[in-house]
This record gives structure tokens, sequence and C-alpha cells, in this order.
């Protein structure tokens, strides 16, 4: 007997009839004598069907609205799926993020959780009934509702398991588990069967969809063990879990493949090479609201000038040329070039870090594929190659078979859109 | 400048459009210098969408889990009338029933409001905000969500005029008052100024759709000037009082004639005559969950027998035979009749009381238009008169005539559909 959180994303309730597969899982789950907490994101589309309504009224809505009107898509599915799971014959009671005992920041639209006070969801368990929560969803000290942001409901259950001490926090998802690399790019990827939170949280922030930063960060600060896994089917996906000393993981110099298209990339020429130069640079970018990833600097060519290349998402590549050029006065610099069509290949393993030889072999790979390297940033267990977009799956391809990924037998199951 | 709240239903915020109408509605009442509530139920359709997928699911939903589902309509509304609102220049926050501090008892799906706590509310409007609150929905002593059931937004709004000490509440619907009789029926009907809360009362208990029963009785408790308007024009609509010693309402005779063509009549033939009789029938009834209007007993023609006729909703007809046949062993009769088609027609009036010859008057204008009386029932201010279901038109219009009621010169404007 153990206490396990299952969170569903919108793709598994998309329909009555997806949600009551959800509900003989869960009920499954509770018959076999454990306590079960249900964390739940809002229907397919619930989301943008409330955000498409909220244009036609509005371009400027405010944030606290915008948090009450979207947090009724999760309100809806939650309790539906309590509907489900009680035909099922097992009891089951909804709860929103506020009864929950989900506490937040105020930011509305992206707030933090800054605490948990989960008494309602124990005395539910103890009463032997299943607990439905709203992901995505908490309450600040005024009691106002807010919401989580982007992967909010993967960060609700890992947050509700941490309180909860739960043995494990299961995220369902349509594919069974994190590959070596997309499956859809690399069909003879393979499902890791344990991460490191470490090499999770490289493989999530450098475009590997199947969790969110946050949930990982979270799960990796309280110790909650991950099991991503998928909603189609009984098979066990893939463990993230902190290594411990007494339990260390039994890690494969390699992890995976992860790849973003995302990104955009801009290089601003011949900057002035002073003290100060590149916090200027960044200050500007940073109060235009853009999220830079990779940094690069080079040395000089010409004596105090230097060339600074970095990526940002596709979308804010405009507003970043942009905030760069409106500080020029104080920031001084050549030329501005940019390329939205780049995206980032990144290899990520934890055993590189006792693995030399692992860049070489990466950069061996990507030549003989006649695969041009525009920019290249690593950390201790990551190396992320910037290439043109059109070469990514090929790069991805050529990296995944040199470091013997390839699986020969299985190949990936992919079951449905996108995931969340 | 006075303290207003204005209730709009499902039909005045369809659509994107419709919420702006309503918040330019608001926006002005608000910049006229008064302090605004606004109650919104869900929009359009929306309530209807929501049982049709939790009718997928399963037939016998938990009480709890319905209401929280429902309650996700007015939660969409209320926000997306918040962000129309402050898209017209005029500060506006929206409030769940439990922000709003509207208590109520635990019957999921027909709750009774036990107290309104309304500071968040007061303190929003000395801020000087609207504050908007979601119709039909309150939290329990457990901090669960409940709703009132039908006509639950008037009476969440005619509870918060209330405990808010409002100078109005402003019922907003498709109609732009009460009306002598349905114009549907009377072409020349006529828009009433001023009600008494007993006239209402008996009007809205006898088919008049235009306000709804409990939401009547909260306001004369509480002494809540109501006033009924259309969400379509700037019109005066019907206002509907507690007549004072200060200040009488000057009665005419007669105030209106309601019909409802959604009973049915059943007679039970040649009970036994003896003390406990009627009650034992009543309660075989009642057991069954059903709701009676109207009774009749005449005296018995034989020695020990009667006839007793009663009405019920159309719908639980069926239901309320088979529940006295089974109670044949402790209830002698020969024989039950029953006819789903019928109607009810009701002539209101205060000015009755001290008027004879009312009911003189209104036999008479059937007899003439040859329309045969299957049941009679009063009450001090009211006259009802049980007809066969196809003449009930013929009926309203001849009584609405024989009073008096007719307008020369206006006829009644209807907007759109049914209404709540």
């Amino acid at each position: 007997m153990a206490l396990v959180v299952q969170k569903f994303g919108g793709s598994s309730v998309s329909d009555a009839t997806a949600m009551k597969r959800v509900a003989r899982r869960v009920a499954a789950t509770r018959r076999a004598g454990n306590d079960v907490v249900v964390v739940v994101s809002a229907m397919g589309d619930t989301t943008d069907e409330l955000l498409d309504l909220a244009a036609q009224i509005t371009d400027e809505p405010p944030a606290r609205e915008m948090d009450i009107l979207l947090t009724a898509g999760e309100r809806i599915s939650m309790a539906l799926l309590a509907l489900a799971i009680n035909a099922e014959g097992v009891e089951a009671r909804s709860y929103t993020g506020q009864q929950a005992g989900v506490m937040t920041d105020s930011r509305y639209g992206k707030a933090s959780i800054t605490g948990v006070v989960p008494d309602r969801i124990t005395r539910t368990l103890a009463e032997g009934q299943v607990a439905i929560v709203a992901g995505f969803q908490g309450v600040n000290d005024s009691n106002d509702v807010t919401t989580l942001g982007r992967g909010g409901s993967d960060t609700t259950a890992v947050a509700l398991a941490a309180a909860l001490k739960a043995d494990a926090c299961e995220i369902y998802t349509d594919v069974d588990g994190v590959y070596t690399a997309d499956p859809r790019v690399v069909r003879s990827a393979r499902r890791i069967p344990r991460l490191s939170t470490e090499e999770t949280l490289e493989l999530a922030s450098h475009g590997a969809k199947i969790l969110h930063l946050r949930a990982v960060e979270f799960a990796r600060r309280y110790d909650v063990p991950l099991h991503v896994r998928s909603s189609f089917s009984d098979l066990e996906g893939t463990w993230v879990v902190n290594p411990t000393e007494e339990e260390p993981l039994e890690e494969p110099i390699i992890a995976g493949v992860a790849h973003d298209r995302s990104q955009g990339k801009v290089t601003v020429v011949g900057v002035h090479d002073e003290p100060g130069a590149a916090a200027r640079l960044f200050t500007a970018v940073a109060a235009a609201d853009v999220n830079i990833d990779m940094i690069v600097q080079n040395i000089s060519h010409e004596t105090h000038k230097t060339d600074i290349s970095f990526t940002v998402p596709e979308a804010d590549v405009a507003e970043a040329v942009l905030a760069i050029q409106e500080a020029k006065d104080t920031l001084a610099f050549d030329d501005i070039v940019y390329n939205a069509n780049i995206g980032i290949v990144s290899l990520v393993g934890a055993g590189m870090r006792t693995n030399p030889g692992v860049s070489a072999t990466l950069f061996g790979a990507l030549a003989q594929a006649g695969i041009n390297i525009e920019m290249i940033s690593t950390s201790e267990i990551r190396i992320s190659v910037v290439v043109e977009s059109d070469r990514v799956d090929d790069a991805v391809r050529a990296i995944h078979t040199a470091f013997g990924l390839d699986s020969a037998d299985t190949e990936a199951v992919v079951y449905g859109g996108t995931g969340r």
C-alpha cells in the first residue's frame, strides 16, 4: 500500500470517453490498496476556448480576472472526473486549489507555490476516498485564485506529492516515458528507464517536452520520485529520481538527445570590449522581458571589439533586436545580425562529467553529416549546439547513432498529439 | 448616489457582444455616481452543456460534484464580464459566491442561503470599483461550493442587496417588466409599473416567469425594492415593493392574469370520507417527492364518499397516480382519473380583498367564451381556475378584457427568448 499522486493532462481527459478511461485507471489503483490523489488539467481545448472568448472582449484583460476565467477549465474537468470515478464504484471528491490548500504568491498567470496545506486531502484519503485536485491553480493571501502558468498541473502534482510525502508522483502523458530522442525524429529512439533529476532538468530545458522544468525542480528539491508514463498503457515509463549515496543511479554516459526548434539567434557584432559592456547589453534585453538561453562571447579579433551571440525564443527575436538598437546610446557596437531559423540540439548525460571525449565524438558526428555548427555552449552534463533549423533532425539522428543510443529491436510508440 | 445591485441572466450575457452591452450599462451606472454590484448567471447554454457532459459520464452523479461542475459556468461569465467592464474604463473585480460571503446550507443542487457576509464586496465598493458576483452559488460550512437551484441568480442578487442594504435590486431580463398577462398570449397586455411583493408572489407561483419565487420571498422578508427591467432598453420596468403605512401602494383591483400550462390534474374518485383520508392520500403523494399545487375536495354525494382533485407538474402525474395506487391498502377509493392536458389561469390583485364581485366577473367572462371550468381554487388575492390546455389562451384573453386590462395604445415589446 502506497500513497500515489497521479497527474493527467488535458489530452488524457479530452472528452467523456477519455475521462472514463482515466477513471478506470484511478479506480484500479485505489482497488489495489493505494491511497490516490489525482491532479487533473482542463479538458482538451477548454483553455484555448476561454482565451479566445477573452480575446473577443478585450486585448488588455486584468491578470486577476484572467486567472479566475482560466481556472474554470480545471473546475469542470475535476468535477467530471469525480463523476466518472464514482461511477466506477470508487468514492472520489474533487477539490479546487484553494480547497486543497495550494498557497501561492500573487503573480497572476505565473504564480509560484509558496506552500501546501493539504488538510482536506489528508482527511479525504483517511476516509478511503480518492482526492481529485484541480491542477494549475492555487490561492493567494487574499483568497484570490491564481494560476501557475505553463506546466502548472505538473507542478501542482509534484508539490502535493511533496507535501503528502507520496511514494510516487505519476505523470501521465501520451508517450510512455522519456526517450533518448524525440521518437518522431528518431524512430529507433529508446525509452529511458531511469533518469536523474539533474539530467531531466537539462533535457526539459532544452526541448524535451515530456516534463515541465518547474515540476522537475520541485521534485529535485523535495525529493519526489517521478514516474512519467502513458495514460494509454500499463507499461512502466521513465522514473526520474534523485540519486542518493545508498542508491546511486546506474548512469550510462549519455541519457539522451534533446532538440528545440523554437529558438532564434541574435549576434551583436563589434561590441566595444570594455568592462560592463555585456552587462549593459543583457540589461537592455532583460528590460524587454525577453528570456535568454545560450550566450556565447568569443575572444576579440580586433582590438577592443568582440562579437556576442545569444539565443532567445523565436517569437522574441524582433523584441530583443529592437531593445538593443534602442540602447545604442549607452552600448557601442557595429551591427546586429539575427536568424530566427535555427535549432538547438543538446546531448545530455550525467556520465559526461567523468568521460572525456564526448564532445569530440559529437563534433565528429556532425562533421561527418556535413552539418555546420553556429554556436556551442556546455554545462557540466550537457553539450548544446546551434544549427540551421532544417538540419536539426539530421543532427539529432547523427548524434543519437554516434553515441550508440539506437535501439535494434524496439520502436517507440507515440500514441497521440503533442501532449500538454 | 445610490447602491444598486444589477442582475443579468444567461441570455443577457450569451456571447461577447452581449457581454459588452451589459458592460456598457454597468459602466454607465457607475459613472452616474452609483455603487454597483453585478450578479451574473452562466452564459447562454453553458449550464446545459455541462449537464450534457455529465450525462455522458454517469446517470447518478454525486450532488456535491455536480455543484462544483455547474458553478464553473458563472465563474467564466463573471470573469469575462470583469474584462468587459474594465475595457469600458471602469474598474471591476469578480468574486465567487464563496469570496462574496454567500453562505448556504449543504443541500447540494438546491441550497438555501443562510447568511451573507459581504466584507470583500463592501471593500471593493469603498475602493470605487464595481463588484461582480457569481450568481446561483454559495459555500457551505465545510468550504464546499453549493448551488441554489432554479432562480438561484435572482436569489443571490436579492440576498446581496439585503445584506448591503442596497437602494434597489435591478433584475434584467428580455422583457421590459411584468405584464398584466403574457404578451405572447395577449398582445394588448400592459406593463405594470408597480406591484406589491404579495401580488408578485402569487403571479410568480402561478406561471408568470418573470421572477423566481424564492427571490421575491427574500425581497419581501428583507424589504428589498426590486426593479424588473429590460437589458435591451433604458425604459423603467416594473417595481416590486412592500407597501408600507407611510407609502401604501396605489392598488388597482387587479394586477394581472398569469397562466401555467405545465400542470396536470389527478382526481381520486370515491374516497372514503373519514377522518385522516386526505392526510393518508397526500402523505403517499409527498413520499413520491411530488409537489402539489391546487387541492379541491367537494362535499360528498354519496354517503361516506367524496372526490379529491389536485394539480401537480405535468411530468409528475404518472408518479403521483402510481403512488396512490400503491397506497391502496391503507386508502379506500373507487378510481383514479387524470388529465395531463390542463392549464391553470390565475387572476391576481391585492384589491380583490376588498372588492366583491371579482369572481362573478371572472366566471361570467369564461362562460361567455364557452370555456368549461374544471377546478376552482382561491387565495385572499387570487382566483385560479383549471381549464383544458387548449383553452388557456382564450381564457387569459377573456379575463384580461373583462377586467379592463387591455391597453388601447401600447403593445408589449418582447425582445428575445424565454428568459432564464
